[in-house]
């Protein structure tokens, strides 16, 4: 059996820290020469990537591709997207798809297959629970054949996760459970029955560090509620947006970690704009520029979270 | 101002009947000599999608591709994916790109950009709601200006559903809405809220028939909620999957149709496997074959769904 990835990015994390490197990489985020060098926006895209990956892989425990960005850039920058992820794969990084699909089971395991093998093969993916468990089951059966991981989204950072994660059941479901007296909360919200279901499953592939083999999406932006989530998920590793643009901080972050690990924080713009914060004109930027003041802002924002979590 | 797709959609239905012939295409319903002849599974699957857009452009209002069966095909599936929708656009059909996308408001950005232009526009996405309505609002500019629609999962098909779709919500938001007193029901479900939020936003933008520019999935395996669905949520339009395979039959699809239009009924398997039913050497059957049978099983299952409206 193949060793889980879960517990590879649990060894990621002793010896590299929390970063995730979000290669959420908008053409204009760019140095402009950069840009106007390349062929392409997508190739643009890609020998950017290149760049900030060789310089932040020893200091980032993983990195994130959203592929959105890549889709919008049509077929070409689906191209870039899978040389991407094999880019970081061939050099023993560990990849997390941001790709949030969610469908019936059929088709699930359809997507399973285009994202765990093939040209968009990931360490990782996201996944989106709305139409239940059996859109996230089928992809299941890679992690005990290949190693591979998957964080469904529970409770996320952005202003619209109120609208229906955070929605209250009715407090029969809570008292079941008793989350009611534990939180002092009539009942639980939505994004607690999507972690109960997703303990159960972790619980079902356990890695040897105690993590289930699929975690969920955690932000870090909700500090009140941080405890309560990583005591009440023990068994979830979590992948934490929310850290800097969205207004989360270290500390935050360090809540929802457990003895120095249990989760990583993703960052994107603030690593990938790193460079504009640091040159004096724009125009003199290449992407060495670029991936130094990327390196920077991992190592930085590692330190951060390591001292948050020691305090 | 463009005309918003969804008002063609509604002429489409009174014109053509209620059929959403779903492209779900597996290498493996396709006629065994046609494949091997086929240069590659993705040369393949255009070359069987092409025969059976021809077969059925007049018989069915629109047609659903399921993208997951593109990804699994790596790059080349999605070349095939985008030359799909350019096929039944060029031809003058209108097309729903089955993707489910939900993400925070720039990736939805970026993702309605990819997915409402370029290589792979469609006329209609479907979305999921899950992480709020900012990933579903900022697809809703596409609608103003380029006519562009979508459908959000609510209340979907699949077993699964039950597992936080169908959730009960605490009783405080029922009481505010009413929806206790009039459906006899404790409490509000999870989709009855999205479904809140989608009928504010199609009041937002609404057609000329009375519908939003943005609809919703409803499936077709609960009977005894569909006219409550039908009447609560007058101003979505409905693409209803759940047809044939998943165990909904004409009827259950006309309790979620209001005057004979509002909403497409979407089969895909029945309709690309037809020919496995008819042909008596499967190694006979060409594409030719193929469609021939998939035109039927369009035409049929038109004509069950009229009758039972008109009941």
């Amino acid at each position: 059996m193949a060793q889980y990835n879960m517990d590879k990015l649990y060894e990621a994390v002793e010896k590299k820290g929390h970063v995730c490197a979000g290669l959420d990489t908008a053409p204009s985020y760019i140095p402009p020469a950069e840009r106007r060098r390349a062929a392409s926006d997508s190739g643009a895209v890609l020998a950017f990537n290149k760049a900030i990956i060789d310089a932040v892989l020893d200091a980032a425990a993983c990195f994130k591709v959203q592929i959105a960005c890549y889709e919008e850039l049509g077929l070409a920058g689906l191209k870039a997207y899978a040389e991407t992820l094999r880019y970081i794969r061939d050099r023993g990084g560990l990849v997390i798809a941001d790709i949030k699909r969610g469908d019936i089971a059929d088709t699930a395991s359809r997507y399973a297959a285009a994202h765990f093998s093939g040209d968009f093969e990931a360490d990782f993916v996201t996944l989106s629970p709305y139409m239940g468990m059996d859109s996230i089951e089928p992809w299941l059966s890679w992690a005990g054949s290949a190693g591979k991981g998957a964080f469904v989204l529970m409770r996320t950072s952005n202003r619209g996760m109120k609208d229906f994660e955070y929605l209250e059941l009715a407090a029969e479901g809570a008292a079941a459970e008793g989350a009611d007296t534990k939180t002092g909360r009539r009942g639980r919200r939505l994004y607690e029955a999507v972690g109960e279901k997703l303990s159960a499953l972790a619980a079902v592939k356990k890695g040897k560090y105690g993590y289930g083999a699929f975690g969920a999406v955690v932000g870090c932006t909700e500090r009140d509620e941080a405890a309560f989530i990583r005591e009440t998920y023990g068994g979830l590793f979590f992948l934490i947006p929310g850290y800097g643009a969205q207004g989360g901080a270290a500390d935050d972050a360090a809540l929802l970690l457990r003895e120095g690990n249990g989760g990583v924080v993703n960052a994107s713009r603030s690593i990938l704009r790193a460079w504009t914060e640091t040159c004096e004109d724009p125009e003199e930027a290449g992407n060495g520029f670029a991936a130094e003041a990327a390196r920077s802002a991992v190592l930085n924002m590692r330190d951060a979270v390591r001292a948050a979590v020691k305090v």
